[in-house]
């Protein structure tokens, strides 16, 4: 162990008298100036003028301005490149030009770790210039610009969001296990795991599950990782992504379940605004105003809006986005809702409209032109599944474990899927998902 | 289509005048007797007297009694065997010798489903007295027991303490891949993924993302899955659990990640204490205290207190109940830290203490005589990580993007974990961790 490099006494001890001030707490000191003040955080930029080196010092909660004007100090910061760690001891002072009214002068300033290599971008310039795949393929530095942290800010943000509101209405958060016996959605798209020897597989999503535990908590949500083996690159896929599901019983309809997302889409969007305001302000979203009620159409009039033949199965993008325009036009609204998709072209355990059953209690909703959501009423009768499964020709034996559930009383019920990154991605309007992913998952893409 | 067997209108709906009491609601009424309520639940038991019956009615919030007294519904009611969801419409009526002080009486019975069939162990009984096995074959079901139910009640409850804790100290939720191109702690104990006919990793925990995250957002925490393939049967150890992951920078030392883990634990057992009351109570939790310090204690004397040989490399499961039974008798704590555990015999990762590198800044928590966490300063230089590996004899190649992050400045830094089911396992006491768990993952066990 005598090759290790270590510290005899760690300098981030040495200074732990003085409490650390967080960066974003800095213009407070325009009341107190003179004080003696501790920053941490990596060197931002410097900028060498005459006679003075500014030093931005970045933290998790933004930038400081060091003003060093001596000239031994002045020749240390040239030693410490962009992305270095450092400690700075200095007096607050206010200055007018200093970006929020007090900069640190007269630093004293400590490295805390090897001086850094230089990044594959340079993160203090405001826009990022270099193109998607050296973002991603660099993504344990590139994440640090601000405006990429700012993407997966509006993340945890909306995260919070979610789960306060469901947390309210009386959902118990459950996690589902990801390694499962068969596939839940369909045999496509299923990534295959050696179990101790046998094939086990990665779960597509937590339905099945969720659906047996509204037998248990009638009301639950579940945050979490789904797999997809999707066979094709495209910018609205990935193959791990973040899932937000909620599901719940003793409904009357999908209309109950549309009324929680709706709820859920108001308080992440809440979220944002509140907790995430910085990075709000630095991307320039423009977040949704979320209606009492989204606009709903049924599936037959929204193909109708779209001029498509009224026997397509499902929507397009094309098809999303006239729509997204139609709702913002008719409605002022980033949403809509629509309802009744064909029975036939539906997962098998949506719930036939008992009024017509070749259309189905289920429902998409679009946001800005995108499908956000998917959610439904699903079947809660035993009998209804295997009549359900029989006509589309599947097989029951791989759902045996699922379906036995509904022997005993699953009540009527439904929920929804949320795909995180793909609600950031459309708040921000990034033209491919993997822009606001932190480490993203696809057909070519396994690392960092 | 015609094959299901819908109801051309829905019960519910039809009675969705009425807003639904839950269970708990239900004592409240006896200020308001002789009001018209609804409940809808699951037949939770029958009792049949001559001339009454008993229906007991269960939703997520308890049960409530409902008083038959009229002959065709006693009658309607032998065809709603337990378990079946049901919907009740009828009079709120105080009685001093019913549970809670009030029950229905007169009502109008509605059933949700088709009648359930009997379940693997009968859920009315206070008690469960089926075997381990047969509780996880039936989980769908059984998990509906009350005091399985509660189980994960606390589970849900500590969640919500972990992270609103960590929320309020400035760290940022994240979600990192559970698909990854090498094994993170070891080559042993790895599943392999067939990732679109390359071999990929199952995370065994998000151990170098959080590590490089803290390059991003300084101080994060995930609750998500991890991945181990334990090729035995213990009853502590599953094949997948959810794993409570913290990691901070800019520490001084392991210390201050220690101060951040009594927060952490304190806050979980205060929200288990606050938000899962009833669940306490049903299974008697003796909650713990979380001392503001929790007693800490060197590896070297730890060995002496177990009476160990001094040159042991770990703490065996009996050092641990030792330690245990030590710390409540020496400090009437339930929690103990032990600290500086072997360098050699902790993950490469770990930070040698700089005084004394045989030493690492590392640390488990026992709870209860049985390891509830383990964390540690983590090496944050690039050469250090080197020198590691390389005395470990092992590959810097299935490394090199996790190291490479190092050579950007990542600060001082250090984290832990804890495992969800751990957790709740010793706070009920359970003598084995797949008690506890929803839906338990193991050598032997992949469904349901």
């Amino acid at each position: 162990m005598a090759s290790l490099r270590l510290p005899q006494r760690s300098p981030a001890n040495a200074a732990s008298r003085l409490p650390r001030t967080l960066a974003r707490d800095v213009p407070a000191y325009a009341d107190r100036p003179g004080e003696r003040i501790r920053l941490s955080g990596w060197v931002h930029r410097r900028r060498r003028l005459s006679g003075l080196t500014f030093l931005v010092v970045r933290d998790r909660t933004g930038t400081a301005q060091v003003v060093v004007k001596d000239e031994s100090t002045i020749e240390q910061v040239e030693g410490l490149p962009e992305e270095t760690t450092v400690e700075v001891v200095g007096i607050a002072s206010p200055n007018g030009q200093a970006p929020g009214g007090v900069e640190v002068v007269d630093p004293t300033l400590t490295r805390l770790g090897d001086p850094a290599e230089t990044p594959a971008i340079e993160l203090w310039r405001p826009k990022i210039s270099a193109g998607l795949p050296t973002l991603l393929d660099h993504a344990q530095t590139t994440l640090r610009h601000p405006r990429r942290q700012a993407h997966w800010q509006l993340a945890a943000a909306s995260l919070r969001g979610f789960r306060d509101t469901l947390d309210e209405q009386g959902f118990t958060e459950v996690h589902s296990p990801k390694l499962v016996e068969s596939a839940t959605e369909s045999g496509a798209n299923v990534f295959t795991v050696d179990y101790f020897g046998r094939p086990a597989y990665l779960a597509q999503s937590p339905q099945f599950y969720k659906q047996v535990l509204v037998g248990v908590f009638e009301r639950v949500y579940e945050v979490g990782p789904v797999f997809r083996a999707e066979p094709h690159d495209t910018v609205r896929h990935l193959a791990e992504f973040v899932s937000l599901d909620v599901e719940l019983g003793f409904i009357a309809d999908h209309h109950d379940v549309i009324k929680v997302l709706r709820d859920v889409v108001a308080a992440m969007a809440h979220s944002v605004e509140i907790r995430a305001a910085s990075a709000v302000g630095l991307l320039e979203v423009d977040l949704p105003r979320v209606p009492a009620e989204f606009p709903t159409l049924h599936f037959r009039d929204a193909l109708a809006i779209t001029g498509a033949p009224a026997d397509e199965p499902d929507l397009s993008p094309a098809h999303e986005r006239a729509l997204g325009a139609w709702a913002k036009q008719e409605h002022d609204s980033d949403f809509v809702v629509v309802e009744g998709f064909p029975t036939a072209h539906r997962a098998f355990y949506s719930h036939p409209d008992p009024a017509d059953p070749r259309w189905s209690r289920s429902f998409d909703l679009i946001f800005r032109g995108v499908e956000l959501v998917s959610g439904a009423q699903r079947l809660h009768r035993y009998d209804d599944y295997v009549a359900a499964l029989q006509q589309r020709g599947l097989a029951l034996e791989p759902f045996a474990a699922y379906l036995d559930a509904f022997r005993y009383g699953i009540p009527p019920h439904g929920g929804f899927a949320i795909g995180l990154e793909r609600w950031v991605g459309r708040l921000v309007e990034a033209t491919n998902i993997r822009q606001v992913a932190l480490f993203p998952r696809d057909l070519h893409r396994l690392a960092p």
